[in-house]
Parts: structure tokens; sequence; C-alpha cells
């Protein structure tokens, strides 16, 4: 309370915090050290400023002698509110009309219309979370699926932040083992302890890249995975897709494509958004380089996160399917995943001949046969070792996090490779502080206006 | 709290109160008495069995280990509630996963999601309001001008209801007193004050008409006017037009015409919505009547609810204007103003000859001289004598009690027919049950669940 705050932090604001529309209740929410006495002046019930925090009062809201509604006002003292500051909420009648003669009343009596995300600049801003926790908070806004939720969930809550401090705690740690090298260092002392500190640093490393490497998967989980489906045109595509699409009914939507040929439809497995993309199917041939299609198809590979390459195990053989998986795919750059086709109607020969295939499924699509495992597979590639099953492992799913990341693994490199060659401890010192920073920045320890600025102004108004 | 509830109150709902779609906060509410329980086998906080009523408590909504989100809680404890039930409010982060997710788990755990509208039932049927002002939450949160939400405002408040009972407190003391010409009736005694009695009925019907009246007004504030435009090519309707709509800019919406010449706009003149709908210009001939402009405007005409004829004072005679307005508008019968433009630009004689033209307004639309005079006007045709001016009036705005006012009427009709004839006190007391029953349907006392059920479904969900 005694330091002095920012300038940004000594008005009052004040936004709708529910969408807007018809509906049956709106609120209003106000921030700021006048936030109790504005409302005061315009709320006819109990007095607020007289009233304990995490109350609930009834009373209107009048401009002069004119009633503008009928509503119910929660006072937040702060610190104990969203923001760390006072805080008034209104709840009126869900009627644009109404919220606009109420915003307009209280920016008249002097409050100011919030920017988007200033109530959590606010909050961030007084210490009530840091910056990867505020960012959360629009990540989880915008959660649409189970694991994106979670995952924004985890870290609004602090998971990633806990994860930062004990990294930030472990190059500290490195920090003051070099400080007692440069102590032996002038007496000349062969310094015996070399090998601990480059374990140190090498674990600390091995976190970063480990978290680096959730992007991957925490970037699929913000937005979804494209896979292409390829195969021959009786190979069972629409099949498989229909029975894809059936397992999880209710969250399919179907979107026009924009290329002639291509239907897209999304479903979600265990939380993961996969988009499959529908390609033209390949000409019955094993001539394929050159063919026109494959080449379009290729090309939609290319750009596919993941390729589930379909074959019919009834009418090919495993050296037709290895030679069309290399023509679409080559060295099997892109992750993928090799499916066979109608094992129902398949000879015993032919099953085995295919099981020992690498990377392959069998199933039986018009049955629902193998579905179950090929979801599985489906899954296990798109979530390589980012995630554990229990969910509880942090990943990282900001383009801004990982950018940071990649500066501290870097700095960190540096340090690591200075050490091997016997630099000296002031430049590795600055490199130290270099991995420290880009961790800092992560957090908001070290943040600019313009970084806070480009941060909050993608929140939604009202938070 | 004794009296045993209909079985449509022992359950608890729950419904998301606020618009849907993303935003900072979303709102749901549970209402009846498991509202408390329920919402504490999935709060991780303060237990809110022990918390008093109208507090807020931060915590955390659990399906069994799994977090979905952080919340504020709100308590209102029945009867001190919109419901008059145990009311929670759970305020969640604005995402729609998330919101059905918290709805979902509530329900797995026995709360019923809520109908449209059935909070506010609850609350009527609990008491807290009669139907009339229970229908005006509906309209409030659908006001979109500064009248339709005042007079939605007055009609929750229970500024109607008010009127109605002194209706009905009238009609009772009515009765009172034909019980006593009953009395003197069976002694055969000649009855004295007859005309008491009649002057005490013309006295209601003369309130239920004014209210009946004021529909017509109430319709308008609901619904808007439709002014019909109309004049010759260069009277300057598209220059008056400009001038209205300048006038409030901000509320002006631009509506493609459906018809190939028709343009229209609304503009808002002291909150009631004008839509005025510009013709085609009509032929320069004073034999207007057979063409088959003026044949298409004339319909356009007999469709609005006020007519503007606008004319150019410098190029035409009162007794012209006077014959174009009678081929358009025979007799008069669409109320309407006259307007006379280029006012600035013509001499005094040609002034003089148009000041005495009755129903007439001398204006310079290029200047926006006369403009106010204008807007009064038109005002003064819609607002006829159901407004006045401070806005204490009751207006009536819903169909449905326009309908029972007319059965009241009647009913009152029919009591002082059969006065005058002499007829029997029995016959008598049953028109009167007629008018006090139509009455009691406007408050509710009188109600079927079908009404209830036509008039709730009206309503968005989660109010």
């Amino acid at each position: 309370m005694a330091l002095p705050l920012p300038l940004a932090l000594s008005d009052t604001i004040v936004a709708l915090s529910t969408p807007p529309g018809a509906g049956a209740i709106a609120m209003l929410r106000l921030s700021g050290p006048e936030a109790i006495s504005l409302t005061d002046a315009v709320f006819a019930g109990k007095r607020l400023r007289d009233q304990a925090s995490h109350t609930l009062h009834f009373g209107t809201i009048r401009d002069q002698d004119r009633i503008l509604d009928e509503v119910v006002v929660s006072l937040f003292r702060g610190p104990h509110s969203y923001t760390r500051e006072d805080v008034v909420e209104i709840s009126c009648h869900g009627s644009d009309y109404i919220v606009q003669q109420i915003l307009a009343l209280l920016t008249r009596r002097g409050a100011r219309l919030a920017e988007a995300g200033e109530f959590t600049k606010r909050a961030f801003l007084h210490g009530a979370f840091d910056l990867a926790q505020a960012e959360a908070v629009a990540d989880l806004i915008a959660a649409d699926s189970a694991l994106s939720h979670q995952v924004a969930l985890q870290q609004m809550r602090g998971g990633f932040s806990q994860e930062l401090r004990e990294l930030r705690g472990q190059l500290v740690k490195f920090a003051a083992l070099l400080e007692l090298e440069l102590d032996f260092g002038e007496e000349d002392v062969e310094f015996a302890d070399r090998t601990g500190l480059v374990t140190l640093l090498q674990e600390v490393q091995t976190l970063v890249r480990r978290l680096l490497r959730s992007f991957e998967l925490g970037n699929v989980i913000k937005n979804g995975v494209t896979t292409v489906i390829a195969g021959k045109p009786n190979a069972g595509k629409s099949t498989l897709l229909n029975a894809l699409l059936n397992e999880e009914r209710a969250i399919v939507s179907a979107i026009a494509g924009t290329t002639r040929d291509l239907i897209e439809d999304e479903v979600s497995i265990e939380g993961i958004r996969f988009r499959f993309v529908d390609t033209a199917g390949l000409r019955d041939t094993t001539d394929v380089v050159e063919s026109i299609g494959v080449e379009r198809t290729k090309k939609r590979v290319a750009q596919a996160a993941l390729l589930l390459y379909l074959f019919d195990i009834t009418s090919t053989t495993p050296a037709e399917v290895q030679a069309e998986i290399e023509a679409l795919n080559p060295g099997r750059l892109i992750p993928m995943l090799a499916v066979g086709n109608k094992r129902d109607v398949a000879s015993d020969e032919e099953i085995t001949a295919f099981q020992d295939l690498p990377d392959t499924v069998l199933i039986a699509a018009s049955r629902g046969d193998g579905l179950d495992e090929l979801q599985q597979e489906l899954l296990r590639r798109v979530r390589g070792e980012g995630l554990d099953r229990t969910g509880s492992a942090t990943i990282v799913t900001n383009l801004r996090h990982a950018r940071s990341l990649e500066k501290t693994s870097q700095a960190l490199d540096s340090v690591l490779t200075g050490l091997g060659q016997g630099t000296g401890t002031e430049l590795l010192a600055a490199d130290l502080r270099h991995a420290l920073a880009a961790l800092g920045e992560i957090t908001g320890e070290i943040s600019s206006d313009d970084l806070l600025t480009s941060i909050f102004t993608q929140f939604c108004i009202g938070k």
C-alpha cells in the first residue's frame, strides 16, 4: 500500500465484462481507487463505503432522479480482489441499452473505459500473478477442448511459473558455483569440480529443452493437428473418416472445402483436435511418381502435421505400400501412420504379410475394428514425450514463451561451450545473465511497456 | 415457508444467465432447495452452507480431482433472492467450454437445466411480483430506447400493477354498493342513489379506457412509428430525411428497401423510434388521382402510422396542397402532418398564404430551420394524451394486457347497460365478476399453466 503505483494505476476503469448482446444478466466491472465512491454516487441502496468486502447489495442505479435499472452490486475491497484494487461489479438486466446507459453515467462521473485486458494487466502490475499466468487467462477463455483447457488452467494456476522458478533456482545455484571458481581462480588453484558444474548446467539445459519440445504438442493442443489421409480410391477413406467422426459426433464440424476435391472434418480425440483432410484417391497404378494427382497430394502432405496412409490389404502387397509411401513422403520426414484396411475380409496370409510392416495398424473400418488402436497411434505421434497421461507435465503453448526458452537454451549452450574452452568467468557470467533474462521475459520479471501492450490487447474488453 | 410449494418448485434449476459467447466473465445461476448443497459438492473453498446470505466466495469448481475453473460464488439465501429461493451464482471465465463443463457437472449432480424464463416464473409463483411485473422484465431486457426502457422499468417496479389495484378497489367498492341495493331491493324500497352507482362505474370505465388508449402509444414505443414521407420530386424530401437523421446520427440504421424505390431509415426522437419511409415523388401535376405512382404511394400511406406530406411553398398554392392531401389521404383518416419547405427562400406573401393552413409546419430543411417544431409536432401526433411529459402516466405496452382491458371494458359496459335497464343484481354481479376476472388475468391472480408457459417461454434462458 505504501509503494507509489505506476501512473497507469491511479485512475478507475470500467467495462462490460460479460459478452455483449441480449441475455438475462450483464455485468459491469469497476476497478481502481474510486470504484466504490463512484458506484456510491449512482447507487441507491446501502452505502457501499460502509460495507464489508465480499458482500452483495441490491439497489437501483440512478442518473439523478431517473432510475436506470435494479441491480445487484458485488463489493471487493483491495487487495482481496482480482486486480488487487477496490473492485465493484454491477449485475444489471442484460440489455445493451441499459449497459450503455450505465457505462455512460459512470464515465461522466469520472471512470475511464477500460482497454482490452486492462483488469488482468492491473492484476499483473500489482503482483497478483506473473505474465505467464496472465497470458493463460486469455488462453483459458479461448480454450475449446479438454486438453487446451487443462493446459491453460494449469498455466494460470502457476504450474509453468513454478517450473521456471525451479530453473531459475538452478541457474542461480550455478552462478554461486561460478563465483566459487572465480575465488579459486584468483588464487590460481586448479578447480576440482568443473565436471560438477557442467553436469548441473546440462540438467538445466535438459529441462529447458523438454519445455521447448513440449511446444510442439502445446501448439497442437491450441491449434489442432492437420492430418492428411491419402490412399487409392477404394482403400476405404470415406468409411474410415465416417468411423472416426462417429466416435465423437457431437463435436464434429463440417467445413466446406475451399479446394474442390478436399473434404475436411474435425474431431476431438482425447481432447486433441484432429482436422482430417481427405485427398483425391491415388491412381490405381504403382507408377505413381509422375502422376499429377499424386503431385497435388504430395503438396498437401508436405503441409500436413501428420500423414495417414490408407491401403486395402486384400489388393496390394507390402512392397507396393512401401513404394507408395516413399513416393508420397520420401524418407518419412512427415510423421506418419500406415493403416491397412479390410482386415475382416482378408486371408490369414494377407494379414500376416502386413503385420510386421513398421508403423502400421490393421483395421476394418466398416465394422469399426481396430479404431481404438488407430486413435491411440495417432495420439502417440502427436503427444510424443511432451505429455504424460496424467497431464501433470508442463506444456508450453505460447510462441512467445517458446522463443524465450530458445534464447535461454542458446545462452546455456554458450556457457557450456565456454566452460569446455576455459573461457573467463566474467564472459560466462554474461551468458548466464542472458539465460536468466530470457527466462525472466516469460514471467514478466523483465518486461517493457510495448511487450505488455502487445500481450494485453489480445484480451477481450472487461477482462 | 410453511406452505406446500407447487411440484414445479421442488427441484433445483441451473442455467447460464449471461449471453453466450466468449467474454471475460460468464455467470451461471442455480435456484432451488439444493442450490447451496449442490454447489458445495463441487466447490473447493469455504463451505457455503456455513456462510451468510449476500456474501461472495473465491474458490475452484472441481469435477472429482479435475479443476474446471477458478470462480467467484455469490450466495443468496431465500427469501432474500430474485426467485425467493436459495440462489447461487457462479462467475467463471467466459469460455463456452468451461460453461458447458460446469453445467454438465451440476446436472449430473442433480440440478435441472432451467427452461426459458424459469427463474422469473419462480419469482412470480413465490409472490415476489405479479405477472405484469414479470412480463416487464422481458420487456426491460428487450428495451432499446429511452422510452421503451422507462415504460418497462416502471411496469417492472409495479407502477401498472398499482393502477390495476386501484381499479380493482373501485370495482370492489361498487360491488359493496350493489349489495346495498340488493338489500333495499328485497325490501321493495325505491333505491335513491342509482346515479351515484353509475357515476362510480363511469369513473372506473374512464380509467380503463385511458389505459386502453395508452396501448396505441405503448405499441409505438415498443415497435416504432412507420412514417411515410410523400411529396413532389423537388419538395426536398431527401434533404429533410438527412436533416432528421443527422439529429441523432448515432442511432440511425439504414435498412435496404425491399421495394425498389423505397428508402427506409430509423431515427429516435425523444426515445420514440420513427421509421421514415421515403416514397417516389408524386407527378408534377394536380391531376394526381388517376396516376399509378400516386396509387402506389396511397397504398403505402394506408399502411402508415403517420403521414408526412412535404411541399415546396415557393411553387405551389394552399389549394393545390389541400387537393393533393385529400387525394392521398381522403378525410385525413391517417394521422398526418403537412410540412411546407423552403421558407428561407420564400416571399412574405408565400409564407403568409400557408401560415393558416391546419396541421402545417413551415421549415427550411437545408438550413435545419423549423426542425425542432417539426419533431415536436411528430411527437405530439404519436403521444396523443397517453403520455404526459413527466413520464408518470402508466402506458400499456403488452397486447395481452390490452386484450384483458378490452374484456374489462366490455364487462363494465354490460353492467352500465344493465343498471340503465334495471337488470337484476345477480346478473349485474356476474358481469362485475367478468370485469374483475379480466383485470386479474393481467396481474396473474387468475392464470393457467398454459398462460404462464406462453408468457415465460418468451424469456431468454437464465432469467
